[in-house]
């Protein structure tokens, strides 16, 4: 890889010239709690927009009606929430999804399709407009510039921690930021994750562009990774662009390049930050697929094994099990040719030809143990490459999903569905 | 459904006249526990076979051997061992299950080709021939009448209990009988599972008949269930039948519905015993889908819900977690309507029209403490069907895969590699 032309820079979503932000708490999951649980993210220029949405055909309220306002025009403000995913809540869930943007454009003085919506939490259950809706004239009326962390903060749920990214570069003598921020634990498979991902730039890049850029950034990042190989309802990922920076970016055109690379360090390290902070793992796994006949065999071996419960359980042990990597080589791949599978853990060969390697297991096993390792598969077939970034599979991940009852129930016994 | 015209019987796999099996132990796992771990059935009487074979692109060498064997003729011994997949093995491995066939048919005066070989157990460790070669004489000789349940018990891993299934029904006033054992408890998938079945008949049944009813009784049993979504190395479904009935079936024969009916019990009555007996699960879950625009629409969909690590975690928890059940109905289907799909949780409504309907939560929680239930999903957008056979995700069963690496490093200091 070349000399990175872009540096980290602090600030998180509000780190590009020209983005404010605010975030309240409502007591979306808990009242007695008093977490912030809903953001604003808003461009005081206007912007071009882009976005990139999960491809599950059950898709929350909030997705149906933020690709709506994205069809019509550009979006300049984001509104997020916490606690509940305002999905499979029907009419009513889009009734709510629509009266958010439309309170949030009236106090901003903007049209309501300028306006996007993210949701995450709960699927299912109604949105608690009764708590959500006297807080919109607070959330807008305290935007400010420096304090996007605070957004990082309202949107995570099942996270441990906030997810931040943002760097700039130089264009011709002039700075460009572009800052983010993120959430995803669970429910995180390719084609997207259960995430969300704002992303905020100071440049100025037409709309088809900055579609064009995101579309490629996000198949190169948060499409490569799986938690638990279920895919979400509620998968957003957003980018404004106001031109704050005086730097007008194109395709073709002195930056362009340099833009692009930026962004997709941006959307890989949040998309990496996803998997290290997945639910209740342990660790953070490259499954590399090389020497495959094309590139979607390379896809469906490297999803294969990512996503095989068994794999995934004996690295949680610890345990260098090739012949469970294998198994599922085999099943995943269509062209697999066993004998010529080579596979090496943590940089040594495990598998030659399909069967064991000289590694001793001991060797194989300490290097295991590490929090992170790559696994990289061989397919000695042809020359397509394929990455999926993922985790094991561990009890704790198994315990802590295994009953949202409690707080269904204790939310509806609060009356927070309203 | 129609009356039964079959009656269960004891006897396992030898049921039927004309089978005789034995079994010894060799110490292939562990030369300390002195547990049965190769087992031998013979028919004393001609066959014809046929046999259904994991689709896995990486297959154990006893699969490519008892496959080369079943297209030359008609096999009429079975070799099966535990303890050792002989899976990714190489050239050795072929070497060592052709071996096993060539002592056997020397012992019993048959070819080579007319014996069958299945292994089960860890992959990549080489067969322990040292230990299994000089038993093989006496596996011979042992050969009786009334044994098969030593079959069930040999071929077993980590199932916690010996699968039985045999019938018996009449054809123009003679008794026909068929019998069968079967392993198999975790690495279980659609198309196959790891299983091993071996199905032993009086009727005689010309090949390409047997071969079909064979294939269609498996599409409906072992291809209908999933434990961890993990496809085997191994996955086998062997049946002989050898005539001692003095019954020839034949389709459109009287008595040929009949015997594929009894078959068909056999079949899928093994199967839900796999799974009944899924490795640390708790539950016994039936996901049936209905009004699907095709059956392919119905299979992924089936499939997708069977397969989630998040509903199955809520399925351990006894949540009725719908929400879940909708989402993955949602990435696994391609045609899903979201407005359309109706849930129900053990015959009570847990969603109509994409939305939660008015069953009282604790109702539909109190269903599902149970240890078996049925959830079924209605896509109101066609006739096709299918139905799935599966279990819960539990923090046990993770913790029970995620080490074979202290059997695999002793297994290599006690020589049993060899």
């Amino acid at each position: 890889m070349a000399e990175r032309v872009y540096k980290e820079i602090s600030g998180g979503v509000t780190a590009a010239k020209g983005y404010v932000s605010h975030a309240v708490s409502c007591g979306i999951k808990n009242p007695a709690v008093r977490r912030l649980d809903l953001a604003l993210v808003y461009s005081t220029e206007p912007t071009t927009s882009a976005g990139v949405f999960t491809t599950n055909r059950v898709k929350a309220a909030c997705v149906r009606v933020s690709k709506q306002h994205m069809r019509k025009g550009n979006v300049r403000a984001i509104i997020a929430n916490s606690g509940n995913a305002n999905a499979c809540t029907g009419r009513a869930g889009i009734e709510v999804a629509r009266r958010e943007c439309s309170m949030v454009s009236q106090e901003l003085g903007i049209q309501p399709n300028e306006v996007a919506v993210c949701s995450t939490g709960v699927i299912g259950l109604p949105m608690p407009m009764l708590r959500i809706e006297p807080r919109i004239a607070e959330l807008c009326r305290g935007l400010a510039a420096g304090r996007g962390h605070e957004v990082a903060s309202a949107i995570i749920t099942s996270d441990t921690r906030e997810k931040e990214v943002a760097v700039s570069f130089h264009v011709g003598g002039k700075e460009v930021r572009i800052g983010s921020c993120c959430k995803g634990a669970g429910m995180i498979s390719p084609c997207m994750a259960t995430m969300i991902c704002m992303v905020c730039t100071d440049a100025a890049v037409e709309r088809k562009a900055l579609q064009e850029a995101l579309r490629e950034g996000v198949e190169l990042s948060f499409n490569r990774i799986t938690i638990d190989g279920d895919m979400s309802t509620n998968d957003t990922c957003l980018i404004l662009a106001n031109g704050a920076s005086g730097v007008k970016l194109a395709p073709g055109r002195s930056g362009w390049k340099r833009f692009c690379e930026a962004l997709q360090y941006v959307l890989l390290g949040q998309a990496q930050r996803i998997v290290q902070d997945g639910e209740r793992v342990t660790k953070y796994v490259t499954v590399r697929v090389k020497g495959a006949p094309d590139r979607a065999e390379a896809k469906r071996v490297a999803e294969g094994v990512a996503k095989s419960s068994l794999v995934k359980s004996s690295w949680n042990g610890g345990d260098p099990n090739w012949g469970r990597i294998i198994h599922a080589v085999g099943y995943a791949g269509r062209r697999v040719r066993e004998e010529k599978v080579d596979i090496d853990i943590a940089g040594k060969p495990a598998c030659r030809g399909g069967v064991q390697a000289d590694t001793p297991s001991d060797e194989l096993r300490a290097l295991v143990q590490a929090d992170s390792f790559e696994i990289l598969i061989n397919l000695n077939l042809g020359k397509s490459e394929y990455t999926v970034y993922t985790t094991d599979l561990s009890p704790e991940y198994v315990d802590f999903n295994r009953s949202e009852y409690a707080y269904w129930n204790q939310a509806k016994q609060d009356g927070l569905t309203r």
